[in-house]
């Protein structure tokens, strides 16, 4: 579903220069590494999309010796995302890390809620997740994305959220930690669409010293990583943010990255919304659904709520 | 040295309405409980001065039964700053946990780095952590503060550093979880003159769903405790980080906070340096350096910076 309509979108509405961009885009990681006086860069590796392109930026940025990828999975990471992320990392000739926060985890108590994926088949896991979601939002009766903005008394669905947001969050410590440890810079690898809707974890992957690909759609880093010529074991899979099995992103977020970026974009370009309907396919049920969650996903943009 | 000119500053230039002010932010935190759909409140306490500040105000903003106090010692806790933030705790009838992270650190490595403070007199572990302290300085040959702003090739700073930011990351790791856990809201202790000047913990310390003390200067936040009726025990001991043995704010920031923040009034007032040097006793180059340190702390200030 994801790539499915990809070449229309790229090369359409979303288009950009990707020359003069990964450009830009450089220039910024290397000003920043001279300006805070660091003497190179950290990328968290998740074996996924958006993690690759920001690697590959700054190892073209600043020279692959002084790039460190730190490759941090946990009991229910998808081992293939982990082979793929150590491979990707070998091929660029970029120094890595593997280390399991598995432990770390197991000591806060977490994986006392969920079953462990190792013991069961993959689709047996995936099938009880799929099952315990559906029975929290039809407990809700609303719209499960829109109720994890907000706060609940729903105990299942806290629980849930405390056991995704928790292994986010003790990555980016620990990133924090490699990064300080080598007086290297922390580059975060937040894309647009996901900031716009509030899709990442707050203080997890949404904190970083830099975010150089958060001005871009994921639709533009789907054309990115195509023009940097990652390889397709990084490309040709749906996003996920691996936190649970059976989770991938278009599923989560309700509406694909292709109409969901358009949406964005009129939004942003101030388009009525029946243009946005037009030039992105969506109902206008869609579109509002979209204006709602940029609404509710707001305080999430923002560094912690001052008096 | 932090308590000797209190007198003088409470009733002069930094004084403020503490009834008006206290009902304010209380009102805030009812607020944005009610606007998050949060059941309730928790607050990382450490047995110093802001986290104290913020439980009470939280306790009476939505009731003690809605609060959860949170206390994450480890290794190199003062166990003095444990006792108190129990006391207080029991004493304001606050539900908390006391939770070691010493075994979470351990597992990271950190403890590697340093002699454990158990070991030894405790006077022994402080010699030894200033005597690194002023080594680092000398080697640099500059402002050890300024100089942890931005990244440093001094390898044992690096270390440092490290060392003690990533404590408190996995405190803000998990004092999310447990707020989550229990769809309460994370209460930040940030204040004005630690934020104005970066000490604090980017992405430690200095992260929270709100930080309702944060426009006000550690000395308003002194005259707060004594409205608040905050015990002695509490209240009269010198500001410390508690990451590091022997190490209190105002030898770390080098400056008292009486001068810190009649300079930091008069600089958001637009007062004349002259002017400022009047009211606050300070030299010209104190107030110089104040200067320097906001501007060089202004990217912990940031949310992560955007391309």
């Amino acid at each position: 579903m994801f790539l499915k309509n990809r070449e229309d979108t790229i090369n359409n509405i979303l288009d950009i220069d990707l020359k003069s961009n990964t450009e830009n885009i450089k220039d910024f990681i290397r000003g920043y590494v001279a300006k805070l006086k660091k003497d190179g860069a950290v990328v968290g590796l998740s074996g996924g999309l958006d993690s690759a392109v920001v690697l590959k930026l700054c190892s073209e940025a600043i020279g692959n010796e002084n790039v460190l990828a730190v490759i941090l999975p946990e009991r229910d990471s998808d081992s293939k995302n982990i082979k793929d992320a150590i491979r990707l990392a070998r091929e660029l000739k970029i120094k890595y890390m593997n280390k399991k926060i598995t432990l770390i985890l197991s000591l806060i108590g977490i994986y006392r809620m969920y079953p462990p994926s190792f013991l069961f088949k993959k689709s047996i896991v995936e099938k009880y997740i799929t099952r315990k979601r559906k029975s929290i939002s039809e407990s809700l009766g609303k719209d499960l994305y829109i109720s994890n903005l907000t706060g609940s008394s729903n105990k299942e669905l806290c629980r849930g959220l405390a056991y995704c947001r928790i292994k986010n969050r003790v990555r980016s410590a620990l990133l924090f930690y490699y990064a300080e440890l080598n007086n290297y810079l922390l580059v975060g690898c937040a894309n647009k669409s996901e900031w716009m809707i509030g899709y990442f974890i707050k203080y997890g992957d949404g904190i970083a010293d830099i975010m150089p690909v958060i001005s871009f759609y994921k639709t533009q880093i789907f054309a990115m990583a195509d023009y940097l010529k990652l390889p397709d074991y990084i490309v040709n899979k749906a996003p996920s943010p691996d936190i649970l099995p059976g989770i991938i992103d278009e599923d989560m977020i309700g509406i694909s990255y292709r109409k969901l970026d358009i949406i964005l974009y009129g939004l942003e370009k101030k388009y009525s919304v029946s243009k946005i309907a037009r030039i992105s396919g969506a109902t206008y049920d869609e579109i509002k659904r979209v204006i709602e969650i940029i609404d509710k996903s707001g305080y999430l943009r923002k560094w912690p709520v001052m008096f």
